[in-house]
């Protein structure tokens, strides 16, 4: 029953999102499950660090899962063999960069402490040929300086019901976002997301939200004001997918 | 009457390389004359300073056309109008980086005294994800000092018909390489070409026997008697369009 922790890239272009789903649709759980249930000859669940939704990419996704109990016996270099045989039959759209044995206990999810999600806007001149689909591209100048006023406000500790888009949700909205930088190089904007935890398109909205502080079409100040709204109508617009990307996923003793 | 120069980047992936052909098949000079057309409302045709295959990209192609005789009139800002323009109506994976007004005897083609391209292998312990599609994969170790060494024997000026896929050439096959730069980067093997002129495959055909000369099929001293061969069966295989880019066209005066 050993338990073991893959470190995982994606090209979302192509995907529904990371989750499993139960009907149509592919996604990269999916994928990585019909693979590792392939190797094992029995079904295998592995559990992400966190969802992400269709079309947003991951540098760096941390994945884990528990050997079937009828496993493959001992292994000398199990953890070689497998990122070689899913590296073999995963699509090239996904790759598996690490695997190493975890402690029995460790759960990619629930044993994450905090997560860096980074956003990428093309604002150059002319749009970027090879990677524009891992880019928004916004023609309009940003007010870098306006969009950090903004992105001031919300570091901390907040409720963010604003800035989720599931109606539905039941538990708290609270969460620390511990920082947020915004750097322009080479015509690239890049906005890096660093928090505990975050909501179901809680970056997108975030990303949105500072895109019209940068515009011009709200002040940086108002982002107190949407924060207490505790109202996804205060918020601004869901930001496209194929600008973000899960980059790394911190675990307690992890650099 | 004017000249106009434009520098072209576009992701081949998706074309029939840049050679406009009368039946089936995108092309990127089909694409452009398309769209300068539409903009004159009458045919255009642009030369590029050489043809690139199917599949093979370019960060700089250079252009040049003539507007036609019956023109726009005078324009204040015409260069600016025509980038503007094109970068609208032509697909995303074709971007126009700059137009100006060019000498009326500039030519991009006969006037070019060199080009560099550059052949880029993937041949890190896993694939890349986000670069897949403009990087050839190789698992298989790379011996560099070994292709440096065949490098070494195929600069200069030397009858390069063993390097050309074009059985029916007529015209001489001589062409002086001015450099051949191999690194390695992250797991990235770059291999640069300068010459001035290529013929048809020739950088990947010259790539392909570095590469067989990198994994011991061959060795490096060979190329001497490749070359002196002059005939295609003598070199190693055509490598894969995805990997190489057109980097840059030099013209008398240009940095």
């Amino acid at each position: 029953m050993l338990n073991y922790k893959m470190l995982i890239a994606y090209d979302g272009t192509r995907y529904d999102g990371w989750q499993r789903q139960d009907n149509t649709g592919d996604t990269i759980q999916g994928k990585l499950e019909q693979v590792l249930s392939a190797y094992y000859g029995q079904p295998v669940e592995v559990s992400g660090s966190g969802r992400t939704d269709a079309g947003v990419h991951a540098l760096e996704q941390v994945v884990n899962f528990h050997e079937p109990a009828e496993g493959k016996g001992e292994g000398k270099n199990r953890a070689g063999e497998l990122q070689e045989y899913l590296n073999h039959y995963l699509p090239q759209d996904i790759r598996v960069n690490r695997v190493e044995k975890a402690d029995p206990r460790f759960h990619a999810r629930l044993s994450a402490k905090s997560k860096i999600y980074e956003y990428r806007i093309d604002c150059g001149q002319v749009a970027r040929v090879f990677e524009r689909k891992y880019l928004t591209r916004i023609e309009e100048p940003l007010d870098i300086e306006a969009m950090k006023a903004g992105a001031r406000l919300a570091i901390g500790t907040h409720d963010f019901k604003s800035f989720c888009s599931n109606k539905r949700l039941k538990k708290s909205a609270v969460r620390t976002l511990h920082s947020i930088d915004i750097d322009k190089n080479d015509g690239i904007l890049t906005i890096r997301y660093h928090g505990d935890g975050f909501l179901y398109n809680m970056v997108r909205i975030l990303t949105g939200t500072l895109i019209e502080m940068g515009r011009g079409k709200r002040e940086p100040e108002e982002m107190t004001a949407i924060l207490e709204a505790a109202d996804r109508a205060a918020a601004g617009y869901t930001a496209p997918p194929q600008g973000l990307f899960l980059v790394k996923v911190f675990y307690l003793g992890s650099k």
